[in-house]
């Protein structure tokens, strides 16, 4: 099976030296393609900037901007069987980009922010992917809630919920603790383990019911 | 001689999971540590999140904010010889850090920053240091005009300018070239080499000018 998997933050520059970014450390990510392809699957990684090495035996891509991710999943889809979203996209970037460094003058200094590009969104009625789409759902608060509301709105067959508000799972831990939720069927929390035990148990999940979807 | 060293990027939270930072890896500063901990000087080494390996033989602070180095500075500089100020601190930072992750809801988002703490002006003012005083000076525009401009407004012995804007060099390269600014003195362009040679040479340099300062 083909497999695109997004990982890591991304940067939204708002000068050549200063950026917006979030928490995600790419593990999570990073350990879904391993997985991936050591249960045989042909895997494409697009990747924000993370500190961990690049894995072997795939196509990596790695870029560092919300517009780049969209533009290479864009580029990447196409034949895909299998799409995780599991890269922590901006959703705001500066409206601006500064040529040079903003000096430290003016007391505060207000930023305008503009929404980046839904690329989970987009992936079924932008590009017109088919395939098994899964996303993530990264909260701090109502976190089933969210997690449902994005499988609905978004046109996924599952969204793995995350909640970041809890020391020691999520955002740059080794481990993780996630809930599946699916369109008509009772969340499913998973056991808290390690993020590449996690990875297997999910991919394995993943790898049945997208040969499922395929027979249906 | 004891030396305080400060190192690496900060991170100023819009929320738990989203902050603001810059391009500084830590590299430089870390580089300076291990030079002056291989000199035989005792060392502090006050560090924003990198991803490097802690070094061995010193004390290791680690910060997150602008707000923790200034309080870790303030902590620790009393009966320094010397104070290297490499950090690359946030000059801003949001005025308040939302309690739960902010949804993507509007399509723009508009984000007031107020001035973190100054840390290298309040060196002199502030914490009463009389020692040798370092500074950096990373910009991406008339660099020897804001490295002198920083060298005389915030009482420095020495301001190390670092051309942010050239690739290869700065932020996050392995590689650096700078040039020494001091007060009196034509500014003193070093030649461009790796971070572990050049923090040689500056440790050298810097431990020189602060024995001598010491007999005057």
């Amino acid at each position: 099976m083909k497999i695109l998997i997004t990982a890591g933050p991304t940067r939204e520059p708002l000068d050549p030296v200063r950026y917006l970014t979030n928490r995600s450390s790419g593990k999570m990510g990073y350990a879904l393609a391993e997985a991936a392809h050591d249960r045989g699957h042909e895997v494409t990684l697009i990747s924000g900037p993370v500190s961990l090495p690049p894995p072997e035996g795939m196509i990596v891509v790695k870029v560092e901007t919300a517009r780049q991710m969209y533009e290479a999943v864009r580029s990447h889809l196409g034949g895909q069987d299998t799409a995780i979203f599991s890269a922590a996209v901006a959703d705001y970037r500066p409206v601006a980009k500064a040529e040079q460094k903003i000096k430290k003058t003016g007391e505060t200094l207000t930023l305008t922010l503009e929404k980046t590009e839904d690329i989970l969104g987009s992936a079924r009625s932008v590009f017109g992917f088919t395939g098994y789409l899964v996303g993530f759902a990264a909260e701090t608060e109502r976190l089933l809630e969210h997690a449902h509301d994005k499988l609905a709105r978004k046109g996924c067959d599952l969204v793995i919920a995350n909640d970041v508000s809890q020391a020691g799972i999520g955002f740059d831990s080794a481990e993780n603790e996630v809930t599946l939720c699916l369109p008509d069927a009772s969340p499913f929390p998973l056991p808290r383990q390690t993020k590449a035990a996690l990875a297997r148990e999910l991919i394995a999940f993943i790898t049945q019911q997208a040969a499922l979807k395929k027979t249906l």
